[in-house]
């Protein structure tokens, strides 16, 4: 079974249309994202703000709505690593409302040096952890 | 013992101070408002966006720092009426990390028309209910 | 000269390692866009909330980072329609700061009946005014 | 003639009743300080995340609302410092569309010493340069 993080919509995520606006999904994956890597063993706070054992930037992200989601809706977000190359690696998020497909998601993310910009490895582990989920 | 709603703190809401930016605890008590009017029975969605029983609208906020929160924090956001006028009730919102105060919000709310901004006296039914949690 | 829209970067949208968070490029692309149709002379608050000549909904889109913005930084947003399909449409929004590539972003829109979810060709006027851009 | 800074209000900031969403406020009033603090002579960045010549941190908000603004609207906040102290001082932000006034905020800030969160006196040349604007 895929890891899956849940989120309530919250009232100022809703647009004027009664809808999540469209920039809000991709603050619903780093908060999945967030919760993945804590499930995988890797403590968030040290990970990604006082420099861990590996640190990650987004390089490129794909959306594609399916369909929307409104205030209170519970978000069921699946998180898979979809792609595992040698600096970088794709997480694929797939958001539901009950049985509802919502968005699809694609993030591309490089495997940094902590503290730096600069594109190293996937640390080992890291790929052992991910590949586990794949 | 008072309605207590939790919020972990989102890597998005954190500053480049490395604390919660001021603006978010207003939406940290909006979310903790809307589970607590659940709490009492009023379906969120029904009475703040389809017209139930009552309606509200936000006249004033107090905000008073004691502290600050950061990336992972938990929130325990305590909700608890604090004056409940003829047509207006405030509702104090504390705010702790652990046992550190972090926040203490007062919002004054002015009971309306559903539909209208018009205000109007607060229901006998939310009134009592109301009384009840203080 | 293609359409440009900027946008000087607030605090609150930079996170703990100093940067613009991921998910603000989409605001700032609605922001650019909504600019972007009050230029070709479509009023935004008309046509986006209250029903006007035509209505959209975003199904796709794709954002590729070449660098980062920081707090105080003034990003020159450029937009441009990339593709005029029959029924969608792509628009491209090339995000600088000065001469620096930040972040590109491809947006697909679908026309939709206003007031409505259902997709329809783009009106011919529209059609006009965005091939004029290209 | 006080400073006064304008924001068009954002779809992303408007609620689904169609209103801006009440912590908003206080993000406009962050921009709004910023760019006052900008106009008397201190650059925001070297002085808010650099560690300037002085620091602050908030305290204590008080947001009442008059009415309410929404999408396209233009905010004109106007910026006095109402109150100096020994080592704080209060600014107030009236915010108005057209001659309507939709918000008055007034916040505390604690003059801190750059890159502490220890208090201090308010350096000898801010004081001036606020006292001149009240």
């Amino acid at each position: 079974m895929p890891f899956t993080h849940t989120i309530r919509v919250r009232y100022v995520e809703v647009d004027a249309q009664g809808v999540v606006f469209n920039a809000h999904y991709l603050t619903y994956c780093d908060d999945a994202m967030t919760r993945f890597f804590a499930a995988l063993g890797y403590d968030p706070k040290e990970t990604f703000t006082e420099g861990g054992a590996f640190d990650v930037m987004l390089v490129k992200s794909v959306l594609e709505w399916k369909g929307s989601a409104g205030f209170e809706d519970e978000l069921a977000i699946e998180v898979r690593p979809s792609r595992i190359g040698g600096s970088s690696f794709d997480i694929t998020f797939t958001i539901r409302v009950g049985d509802r497909d919502v968005c699809v998601v694609v993030i591309t993310y490089v495997s940094v040096v902590p503290g730096e910009h600069r594109s190293c490895p996937i640390p080992d582990e890291v790929r052992g952890r991910l590949e586990a989920q794949m």
